[in-house]
């Protein structure tokens, strides 16, 4: 029988350009993550569905989920999302711990998606989260964390922009000027999450199902409608909603960092999971590639579920899918192509081949990143096969060299050429390091 | 109802301290491999259980796989190595490649196993290949790459040895010594597998339940004795193996810079799976720890499950969970109980937050890894919370440093404390960084 040799359905082979970029990528989110003090976890790979079912969404659980029982009759999942795990460990540790506690982490992950572009069945994904941090400072510092990440690749307000909502007014809004019950909340959030996809009239169709009131119906649509900060305000001051943390919230956005991201966007309200303060995506302006690169919020009950006594929290999860899809529209990437070696040693006569390896593999031990080939290889073939593996030098040795016991070693750049001995290591890691 | 919070069976949660450690070790692997010029790949966490079925052990398939149907219906696995998935890889692009092809990878691994001290049900693991390599240079070169790793930890000949057998000679000597079919030489090779646990009445009782001749069972008798390479050639030197290849192999080992590890045993014939040439396990020579760190060997045909020409291939596979208990036995780790920040930003009264918080990212835009404190901190407590978090720097910011737009820095090294002004960001920097 002949097997496949394709990758699972929705997943990816990442061969060694591909692996460069994500370790690009990978070490990118370390940096922005070290920058503001968080420190690395990581956590299992499955879970016990019980985890997911206390909080991630309904579609998640019924229709994402990579469940299965072991083999000693434990409902588990692949992991399909972080939060829930960071929650378990926090939830550990945090009475003994000074706050705030910020930890990043890049774990894969797995949903059952229908392949698409941006979207696969596994994918990596950076987890950023502050756990009790006073007021509104932790949603500041995530925030900036996201925005931090994406700059230090280049990007900028004209690649992306930070769409913005705050779960507790829309919950407000939703039961106090709506006044929708929890099971229309449910569902129109449900129409809210979709409402950018779909024309006046589908939205409409969708309310008229909900059984609103004339007076919630009209609420609800001219909702929808709000572009900005004050928009909200003035929308919710009919009501006795209570501003003060939210103005808190505001004015600090204002005088940072950030301030030139954000957008209101009534549109953004991250499913009915576990948010319950401000809640993000960070959208792609390109035409070509408008989507969320990265989702987060604030929850304040999340350790509830352990018995813990609440602990507020705020995070964002960003995939590496979407963060290349991203890097690529804006020409952000840099060419990781071919890997990037000290020195590719060659020798051109059989009875070299000794005195050459051992060389290369002295110069390892000296910190030179060597790659050998083992068989002859003729003078002029070298450079062909030495510019595939994007070295700086490359070593020859032939019976002429053997016989002096020297070694040729190249500078590709400058064309420079050097004759060592082979006991001159240390001279030879010089002259590659210069 | 009240959520568990340990983390599933046979899995750990690394909470940053132990992240710490791991992502030290990852870092070693790929260092030792980029000396060696190795690339970097990876590949899905899922894989049709076909392809385990092609080629790997049954007992992996039968009871430590954990496998499940998708929800459309593909009966599919959590990778419990990452071999199989390597030779898909590679089957897709040797055509095209130079080689020799060289590729490395630190893929989290499951298998249902009984959890004890070295064996985990998911474990990251380190896995060098190489694939095309002519004659036995490439088994010269993957045991370097997998010395390379633990000396740079700081281990030498003293801490580890590298057991080693070949597969080729071991399969001659099953056939044409002993005289076993296939049958009682897939039960042998599970009696090799235990007798280095279990006493010689056991193995006497093991072997006449084979049904070997009497000359079989004393020749499979003796084998389990031999020592050294010359005890070997010694034993098969009266039937008519070819010997060629194994004597150059030996030459090439006694060569090389690993010579130091080596040391011939009869036991090691890592199980019935891929493996036609070398075997080696790399043994902890602790007493405490006497188990493998890391095992491998040389497989011809791994590429032909894909209908693909046959393409030698070596390679080696070393768990986080071993390495760990190898480098904590031999207190060969560094303190990574900290993290390592820069700067702590600290202000004491509130109306200085804005300006300290400021500060703080003004420094992380030049590079400076700076953690915050959202909430006031009296001058005397800033050293205590300063220590827990392992930086060289604080800075202090009340009313009377606000009123002249000043900051201080201590270096908690030296003592030595200076004012700065807020705008001298670069100043601050070079300071933290000198």
């Amino acid at each position: 029988m002949t097997l496949s040799k394709k990758p699972y359905r929705g997943t990816r082979d990442f061969f060694p350009k591909d692996k460069r970029v994500q370790d690009y990528m990978f070490s990118k989110m370390s940096e922005a993550a070290n920058l503001y003090g968080y420190e690395p976890y990581d956590g299992p790979l499955l879970e016990e569905v019980e985890l997911y079912k206390a909080k991630s969404g309904e579609e998640l659980i019924n229709d994402q989920i990579y469940s299965f029982n072991d083999r000693g009759e434990r409902f588990v999942a692949i992991r399909p999302e972080m939060t829930p795990t960071v929650a378990r460990m926090v939830a550990q540790i945090h009475k003994e711990q000074a706050k705030p506690i910020r930890w990043f982490s890049i774990p894969n992950l797995m949903r059952y998606e229908k392949p698409q572009r941006g979207r696969l069945r596994e994918h990596w994904q950076f987890n950023c989260d502050v756990f009790g941090a006073p007021g509104r400072f932790g949603e500041i510092e995530i925030l900036q964390v996201a925005a931090q990440l994406l700059e230090s690749f280049g990007a900028n307000e004209k690649n992306f922009e930070i769409l913005i909502n705050d779960r507790e007014i829309v919950d407000h809004i939703f039961s106090n000027l709506i006044k929708a019950d929890q099971e229309q909340t449910y569902r129109l959030y449900k129409i809210v999450d979709k409402s950018k996809k779909v024309d006046e009239a589908a939205i409409n169709k969708m309310v008229d199902e909900v059984g609103l009131s004339a007076d919630g119906k009209d609420a609800f649509l001219k909702y929808l409608t709000l572009t900005s900060f004050e928009d909200l305000k003035a929308f919710v001051s009919t009501s006795d909603a209570n501003l003060d943390s939210f103005d808190e919230f505001i004015t600090l956005l204002n005088n940072s960092s950030v301030s030139k991201y954000i957008k209101y966007d009534p549109t953004i309200v991250r499913g009915l999971d576990y948010y319950t303060g401000v809640v993000f995506e960070i959208f792609d302006k390109h035409p070509d590639n408008r989507r969320a690169i990265c989702g987060g919020g604030a929850y304040a009950n999340l350790l509830q579920i352990f018995n813990e006594k609440p602990l507020p929290g705020v995070g964002f999860g960003l995939g590496d899918v979407t963060l290349r899809d991203f890097l690529e529209t804006h020409n952000l990437l840099p060419d990781l192509e071919k890997d990037n070696f000290d020195i590719f040693v060659t020798f051109q006569d059989e009875g070299a081949r000794d005195a050459s390896l051992s060389i290369a593999d002295q110069l390892r031990k000296q910190g030179i990143k060597a790659v050998t080939q083992f068989e002859k290889v003729k003078f002029n073939k070298v450079f062909k096969q030495a510019e595939k593996k994007s070295v700086r030098f490359v070593s020859f040795l032939g019976d002429q060299e053997l016989e002096k016991k020297t070694i040729l070693i190249k500078n590709l750049e400058s064309k420079e050429q050097k004759e060592f001995n082979h006991s001159d290591i240390e001279a030879i890691r010089d002259y590659i390091r210069s």
